[in-house]
């Protein structure tokens, strides 16, 4: 289905646009869910010509177009508007760009406003788009803002209050693009179209979920941002909570849009409160020292460019969380997420009970892993007899990867993103009762690391965290089943 | 652990002593399972010297010794004694043999007696081994027969009588080479060390369960046999029952050998009766007439060597049982067996029933199978999301095979069913009350069989047996999940 619309983008110029915005639009136009009547306006301060505009756009599609015309028939519906989001004078012009292109291209009024941007702008933008009228309640008009949504609980809600002025919540489109990740959204089909697992997804049978956010690569160019937000704010409130809230939530009556934001809401909402001393048993905060991986020695955190001095800001993050709901009362949903650990990969892991025990031979736990990048699929541990005269236990490794044909044809996270907005589904969006939960748990562990109640622990660059963290699970009485590479090579077992 | 032993092997000089006894005792050996006392008296009417036996043995184990010495100490322990079964005389002689070398290998009494011979003789024999006190009641004293057990629950109940007057039941081993397979052994493993299948193993969550025994060759060398037997009383009367018993039954108590048996017998107890009318409609046979596999052409049953002109055997059985148990009340048990079918293998499916179907997208049921032969290994098909940016379910396959070098010390069936002998353990082998059960099930189709009261389909070489096979599945609202290659491959699925 084609749908008529217009977008513009704040933030035209910058490396996010040209980097995912450009070629996950040109994904939905070879697709043709946004065909001849469809435009694009550009802005930022910089002083860029139309053409400038579509030759940039056109260099960010790399090799995704099928031939060179296609390109430029995509780029030619891309108009730039320098503008500068203090100046009055400059939404007029847009409003004037807008509606001429909306003539010209036919785009029925529909609106996408995407905000790539510091966040401190938003407001002043939000404000400017009502009261010069760009917003006009004619067609559809929906908001599209990147992370963060605020620093803590009171800046989000400043954030949020700035933004309801002009916009209903159910037009604002808050990104988190792990759930525009294929095997999130996979998340759903394993849990509510397989009997097998659609029965055993609560507490009667699973004993705890992992999961892990591993990244092998340090700050990189970000240190001046990151050593303001570190990994709890950059990761965790967000993108864990998130999937946390897919994994745990109660079956919806429906798939609709609806019927999941309420289950997952619910979830937020039921994020069991820690007491103080809880969360300084239960969240470990790191940072890397240098170290090795591969043979190559990388800097510790407090030598990258643009870090302060004695930073205290965590590169690593791990702790558990309970959602105390019917279903998975007292079940620990462990995360993690570290910067120059041994290896990169996001992957949850459910847990299972063990099965009675009919063998007297300890059973293994069967664990369902879903890889969600950078490889995609799932795998099962079953237990199955040891081949021999004898009857013994091993466990089976089940396993399904996407073969390479089908991701190539994965969509990525911001196309899946756009089309669920052109759609107005907002499921795969957060909400703002999420974010407000999230945040409202998040900001009592930042207070308690901020006034150092509990240690910042090092960890050697490749390694896979500090020691706490592994501490953490063990005083619950299980494992990390996600172990590197090394590990297994370690132990003869690779 | 090693077991002192004395085994007697009548029929020494047969094809299945050389093919799988004696290279089976021998992994045993090298396992060190028996070791210096353990001694094996052959026996048969050709009058072989000690030193042709040896040699016999010896050529028997191909190349599995790991070097000649081996292959000598071997079968060092190998005596040979000529034998007519109705000679009492020649018993004397095989009991001061026995004696012999229960002394001069320390053997300590036990005895194991294996009859590969024809089932008419059983009677003759055992009455001599307790009239001639071979069978003295010291040691272990236990008799390994091979099927079959009977052609009827009468000809059954005769045999069983004849061996009762030697042995009580728990020292007859009643061998279904099946059960002595590792995957058969495995559908233990999975049903009850995995809480994922424990639970969900009843009708509330199995829709069916299918048992396929597809072979591609024909009658080959066994017209003689066959064209008595067919293929319900060969295959389905056993190894098809024995499966399902295994795949039907309850929790047993623990994974000991009395408690397994007694939720085993349960299974054959409980296997539901049919009316006649039920068993014209749920029991399909078939022969197969000439065709092709793979471009070469196989002639007709009718035309095989050895086969009776007109013969109305059934070289293809197909069917459904009930076990009328709570666990499994209604759910249909499918089997089929057949030769010359499309390809080669044994497989059991287990079709879960469809999850809530929240999607509103009829995702598929849930597919666990079990590949007993010629592969081993498990696959199961749970559900996913189709990668695209719509949300589409689609089926995806885990999948697990053994390795080839765990195969290669994967025991041959008769080698696992000699250690569980030594061990006195018979959970893998068939019970007389379940042999009992099955025979008084079989007879009623063969009766109605016998009597023509149901057509005796055709079906070409190279197909999967008659339609009405399929359409018995249809008639229950499913089919069957085990295509061969070549469905795939027609349809442009391979």
């Amino acid at each position: 289905m084609t749908t008529p619309v217009l977008f513009t983008i704040f933030g035209a110029s910058g490396d996010l646009a040209k980097r995912k915005l450009y070629p996950s639009l040109f994904r939905l136009y070879k697709a043709g869910h946004i065909a001849e009547n469809f435009a694009v306006i550009g802005t930022a301060r910089r002083p860029w010509t139309k053409e400038f505009f579509e030759q940039t756009v056109i260099e960010s599609l790399g090799n995704l177009p099928d031939n060179p015309r296609q390109a430029y028939e995509f780029a030619s519906h891309f108009y730039y508007q320098s503008h500068d989001v203090n100046d009055t004078e400059h939404y007029v012009a847009l409003r004037q760009l807008q509606a001429k292109l909306g003539q010209q291209y036919g785009t029925q009024e529909n609106k996408v406003f995407f905000l790539s941007m510091a966040p401190e702008f938003f407001g002043t933008i939000a404000k400017h788009l009502k009261s010069e009228e760009i917003v006009n309640g004619k067609g559809f008009e929906r908001l599209i803002i990147e992370k963060p949504f605020g620093t803590s609980l009171a800046t989000a809600e400043k954030l949020n209050a700035e933004l309801a002025e002009t916009f209903e919540e159910d037009q604002i489109y808050r990104i988190d693009h792990y759930l525009g990740k294929e095997m999130v959204q996979n998340i759903f089909a394993v849990r509510f179209a397989n009997i097998i697992f659609e029965h055993i997804w609560n507490r009667d049978f699973i004993d705890n979920v992992q999961i892990s956010f591993a990244e092998s690569i340090g700050v990189e160019d970000r240190g001046g941002y990151y050593d303001h937000s570190g990994a709890l704010k950059d990761m965790i409130q967000n993108h864990a909570l998130q999937v946390l809230s897919i994994l745990a939530m109660d079956t919806p009556k429906s798939f609709n849009e609806a019927d999941v934001r309420t289950e997952k809401i619910k979830v937020f909402q039921n994020l069991k409160k820690q007491t103080n001393e809880e969360i300084k048993r239960n969240f470990i905060r790191g940072q890397y020292t240098d170290g090795q991986i591969d043979g190559h020695t990388y800097a510790a955190y407090l030598d990258e460019p643009n870090i302060t001095e004695n930073s205290q800001t965590e590169t690593f993050a791990g702790g558990v969380f309970f959602v105390d709901t019917d279903r998975f009362r007292d079940v620990p949903f462990f995360f993690r997420t570290g910067k120059r650990l041994t290896e990169k990969g996001t992957r949850v892991t459910i847990v299972f009970k063990k099965a009675t025990d009919i063998f007297g031979q300890h059973a293994e736990q069967n664990i369902l892993t879903i890889y969600i990048q950078p490889t995609e699929g799932f795998s099962l541990f079953i237990n199955g007899k040891e081949v021999g005269s004898s009857f013994s236990l091993t466990p089976a490794k089940l396993s399904f990867r996407h073969n390479a044909d089908a991701l190539g044809n994965s969509p990525e996270a911001y196309e899946k993103l756009f089309f669920d907005v052109l759609n107005g589904d907002s499921t795969n969006f957060s909400h703002w009762e999420e974010v407000k939960a999230s945040w409202t748990f998040i900001d009592q562990v930042v207070r308690i690391w901020q006034e150092n109640q509990v240690p910042l622990h090092l960890y050697p660059a490749g390694s896979m965290g500090p020691q706490a963290a592994f501490d953490l699970l063990e005083s619950y009485g299980t494992d990390w089943h996600w172990k590197p590479d090394t590990w297994y090579r370690e132990r003869g077992l690779l």
